[in-house]
């Protein structure tokens, strides 16, 4: 059989620029190296022990299928979660449980655009973006921000411009991976008036809500725009408890009729998996609000160390990131995905070396941030320390050997 | 907002023919009436302890991501168990491992074809098909079968008649979903040469395949063509072993091309749950085929009971399903669906009504399957009884009431 024979659209779907280097992280850690992982948002901090003591309390004896639309009572632990710690005022029922943020971002494109249908994304974007809109055949219309200027939305000009007719809705992640950035109020309300104006969906995907720092609060669109119908909001427990291995999200939004047809597509996969919803249940009725508090403490310190680390070292460009757990760095190289793959096979340093993602992932854009990398400042402050020595000292090496 | 704002698509992916009517038996329920599910395919048969053991035995601190093709210890154990209860020779590198059978078939559908490419399928189908190809843009192009003929597949040329430029594969449940029905190793064949011949792939769902009665042995399409590029294999761990809610399922081929495709779409999801695949492995690596054994006797003795139970009925047809636990009926009604909501809304006999999935939902036909239903026999022989004695008795209500 031959290539042809495969969909184009499959063939089009890239491979992940967090994930598609583990092989070569996988032969550095065979050949006794020890690798640190900076190129993906997987938290080291503890999963609650109120999630596994609710997976302990799963005692039925058949494990059966979850309805659809998600667990009854995890729609209303998270909904009152929501809304006793960010002041909300959301409901049980304008939730949609789903399998992680992404299987909630893929229902929502496929609700809400047909093949060809257009999403304004900022540029660079989560890199999965580009792979549910490769699934759902969206076409993302990228506007382009600038590390120079610290990524901040353009003008309104500017975004008025990039929509058309086949524009279905405005896609933001707030806080914003891969950039760190955390939006205004004024950035938010501009959007939702744009969206107003033009008739679109506002899509804010809201996993990284609470980690904001420099003492700013967490801000939902929510506290704008509780209401309103073009509203929807894509969350997930994945990085807020450290549960990525759940695979817990919800999409949120008051629109009965983007519920109803999201429902259908959740209908056609049947179910999540039951015992972590049951599970996220009780952990959200009796875990209290010092948890992300004292997580969101913790990388506000490794945001300090990272930007520390990298500052030290000569001929890279990076902002403070300001929420989340992500930076871009620009590195003095052209071609960052080679040097992130030189990091693999050829630096060790006391024993040492680090997983980066390639920034050109995170770009729709062609030709953009080839000499950029992703950093997720997932591990304790020594770790980061000793990670971004291990690049510098890469650095020096890749130059004096390219 | 109106509704031309949403897409097409989500707009044509129908509403779950098994779970569809679920809020009328939400009402019956809180009316106090005890309400038989033959509706969906939820076997009431103990998940086995070796895999509740498992979920213990998962002790990090940290619930992380599993990789995005799927857990290898799983892979690994699931290889084995094929191979071990089968005399299969299929490789751990041969597994994707998916949330459920559901996402594994999107999945192909996906790697397989283009929106507007054509997968054939028998009719009636498994109704969730419709969901993925309507997800997919894939257009199911349907091959009757009847159930006078006991479903049997249609000859050589009817099949070849069915293929045309756009078709990109043939698809099969064996044993089936709905129909019961299982294929003989010359209708295996005759499929698998016809693919030869017009170089379209071979997608054969074995979720049930255990699932044989009157001393039939389960039959893979690996037992016929182990190394053929143009099989992939689907296959779930929820119904042999009771495992409907931990959502693991795979996909299986020899097709390297196949697998590296579809593992961009599994990166662009991330992963299926952690703890799960972890569970499934341990049971998978402990179990003993008596497990599996001793289910297939109990659905053995369930599905002579049904089959009994309607046979007493009058002016019902049905064939004795031969394998899977689902049987169609053709009931003494001009719409199933009506009777279906009826028996929940005006039935109740010693207390109890049952649930019944409509039959045209699993026909692509238009207009067919109408006076049919699907029954999924997972329950106990004594509740077959009562379930299907108050089908018999709201026939003789609804008569009496239209």
């Amino acid at each position: 059989m031959n290539s042809t024979s495969l969909s184009l659209r499959a063939r089009n779907t890239p491979s992940s620029p967090i994930r598609r280097l583990a092989y070569l992280a996988a032969a550095a850690r065979a050949a006794g190296t020890r690798v640190h992982h900076l190129n993906i948002g997987q938290p080291d901090v503890q999963t609650p022990q109120e999630f596994f003591d609710g997976v302990s309390l799963y005692q039925e004896k058949v494990l059966s299928y979850e309805i659809s639309k998600g667990n009854e009572r995890l729609c209303s632990a998270w909904s009152s979660y929501m809304n006793r710690t960010l002041g909300l005022a959301t409901r049980s029922d304008d939730f949609l449980v789903t399998m992680g943020a992404s299987e909630a971002l893929i229902f929502v494109f496929m609700t809400c655009c047909d093949p060809g249908d257009e999403v304004i994304v900022f540029d660079p974007t989560y890199a999965n973006y580009i792979g549910f809109a490769a699934i759902s055949g969206v076409t993302l219309r990228p506007i382009p921000c600038s590390l120079e200027e610290n990524f901040k939305l353009p003008s309104r000009e500017v975004i008025l411009n990039a929509v058309n007719e086949r524009t279905k809705a405005i896609l933001l992640c707030s806080p914003n991976n891969p950039t760190g950035t955390v939006y205004s109020r004024e950035e938010l309300s501009l959007l939702r008036d744009i969206c107003e104006e033009r008739e679109i969906f506002l899509i804010v995907d809201e996993t990284y809500r609470e980690f904001v720092y420099d003492r700013k609060e967490p801000l939902s669109i929510f506290h704008l725009a509780p209401e309103d119908e073009r509203v929807i909001v894509i969350d997930s427990l994945s990085k807020r408890f450290s549960l990525c291995g759940a695979r817990v999200g919800c999409l949120v939004t008051t629109n009965r009729e983007v519920l109803a047809t999201a429902l259908h597509l959740a209908q056609a996969r049947l179910a999540g998996p039951t015992i972590e919803q049951i599970a996220a249940s009780h952990m959200l009725e009796t875990i209290s609000s010092d948890f992300v508090e004292e997580s969101r403490r913790e990388y506000e310190r490794r945001r300090e160390a990272i930007f520390q680390a990298f500052s030290e070292i000569e001929g890279v460009t990076l902002h403070k990131p300001s929420g989340a757990f992500y930076a871009l760095v620009r590195l003095p190289v052209a071609d960052a995905e080679d040097f992130c793959k030189f990091m693999l096979t050829d630096v060790s340093k006391d024993g040492c070396t680090t997983f980066l993602a390639p920034g050109a992932g995170f770009y729709i854009g062609d030709g953009e941030g080839r000499d950029i990398i992703r950093v997720a400042y997932v591990l304790n402050s020594e770790d980061i320390k000793e990670a971004v020595g291990a690049v510098g000292y890469g650095l020096e090496k890749y130059k004096s050997q390219r």
